[in-house]
């Protein structure tokens, strides 16, 4: 009979539950809020609510959870967690062992969406993928030779924190001119709200509502589809500046595939036709030739469906 | 008994050879020169005369070779050599075969220094290590999990062509701003010349008898130590701008350990004390804190020894 899973996406304002098959197909879902001061022990209790609920619950051979934090995933352990303050050393393998049955498998939320994009939009037939994903932050995660790669200490990934413009604003990081510095959501937002300064008729006001506080990118690619030039402006500028650091990634780890994830990747062709033309124009020919560059067709599956299958 | 492994380092200029020991000692080694316009069968005829006048020829188990140029590692075919234009698409491993004893493996003379800095610097103890050779041109490899990494293409490893400044001077490349286009030896000399121009007293220009087309990275080396401030400010420089694009490469790779080989590599503190400091500034914490960053103890044998491991 074929394997049944069950995946988590641990994140910090909703918990996402899901029986997957072997196919990555979801037979059945659940959701609950999460909030920035939950409490671990709570989370868990709800978490082991909502399993036993779920019908498929006795199939289940394994067990997979992606959280949003910094994960030691040898020991299952939440070492903390940016937006979830009270997960801090958290034994989340332990304390989910002693309620759930099979192996219970705990990584980095980029990583399982990572490991998703591998069985989803590559369907497991390239050695080497990059996922990025963009969203507030831009996360990533590397599949190298068919295998989860995490790096010496479980960082890698941090694709967000290449430098774009080593004499760029300051990053939340710490560092300067990170490209999530330039293409995360919020800076998306306030490069519009700053050229609008200077125009005050703009589709991306109307659909805004008046009020430059309200942008956000999913305004903007609206507003794009509607010929509104700062927004299509916006994201050639978006699509420019990842296609740069994309061709540095393709000269250095030669992967077959960058798959694009997270909310600012539904702007689609907007983000995508720029990166392409720029990784044409700046990597090594060969590398960039077989190196496909994709939206993800799972974007809101990835997590769950790639925490399942992280006991496969 | 231990095994014994011939290794070749094809270069544009010199054929290196060396019979190795599983520990990376070499036992006895020979060097004869290559040339612009050499035929592939003639090197070859050249090869299989050295080695068969190894005192230890019998004894060999398998041969490496590592070869400056674009390589199908699978079916041991030269593509082409940049600096060898009469190499291309050459059969090597079938030409070598019929001569030479045991399993034949080729690969790229990156690739191959970097399985010998695995093997030599790191003593093959840790996961994920990142050989940076610093020369005319910027090269590298990846070790992956223990194995050479060697992308979908062979191509990986390509460090020298990540964007340092996007908007930077073109590169050789196509592309704009490589790191390669600001510590490649060439155009740290070039610097140098430039500096001095609205200088006339300097170390440097002593150092190469007055003519400034004659400074090389082994004389802004000398110079510096002799406290010249031109000089010590292009390698502190050249450190930053490293430190940058390494920074970038720990938060995505999380290396265990950065190799530095390659005759600029030899200006020693000068070059690493600055890559060290800025990769503390701008790396995350955590993986620069475990990411050891070193100047190979073995620049020369590199090429050689991880050539002989190839088959290992």
């Amino acid at each position: 009979m074929a394997k049944i899973y069950l995946g988590i996406d641990l994140g910090g304002t909703e918990v996402k539950l899901a029986v997957v098959d072997a196919y990555g197909n979801i037979l059945e879902h659940a959701s609950f809020q999460n909030s920035f001061n939950s409490v671990p022990e709570e989370v868990v209790a709800e978490i082991v609510r909502f399993s036993r609920n779920m019908k498929h619950f006795s199939e289940v051979s394994a067990t997979g959870v992606g959280v949003a934090g910094d994960i030691d995933q040898q020991k299952g352990v939440v070492r903390f967690s940016p937006n979830l303050p009270r997960w801090k050393n958290t034994p989340l393998k332990k304390l989910l062992e002693r309620e759930l049955p099979g192996i219970i498998s705990i990584d980095n939320d980029a990583n399982a969406a990572a490991w998703g994009a591998y069985w989803l939009d590559a369907k497991g037939k390239v050695r080497n993928l990059i996922c990025v994903t963009l969203g507030t932050g831009v996360g990533g995660g590397i599949i190298c030779d068919g295998k989860l790669y995490r790096g010496a200490t479980g960082t890698a990934g941090e694709i967000g924190h290449i430098p774009l413009n080593p004499d760029g604003p300051r990053c939340n990081c710490g560092s300067f001119g990170c490209i999530e510095r330039y293409v995360g959501a919020a800076h998306l937002s306030s490069q519009a709200k700053e050229l609008l300064k200077t125009r005050k008729h703009s589709k991306i006001l109307t659909l805004s509502g008046g009020d430059p506080d309200a942008i956000t990118p999913y305004i903007l690619a609206r507003a794009a589809e509607s010929n509104d030039t700062i927004a299509i402006n916006i994201w050639k500028t978006a699509g420019r500046q990842l296609g740069i650091v994309f061709a540095g990634i393709i000269n250095f780890f030669n992967p077959e595939m960058i798959v694009l994830a997270g909310g600012v990747s539904k702007a689609g062709k907007l983000i995508l036709d720029p990166i392409k033309e720029t990784v044409r124009e700046r990597a090594f020919e060969k590398p960039a030739s077989i190196c496909k560059i994709v939206i993800s067709k799972y974007t809101q599956k990835l997590g769950v469906v790639g925490a399942a299958f992280l006991s496969r």
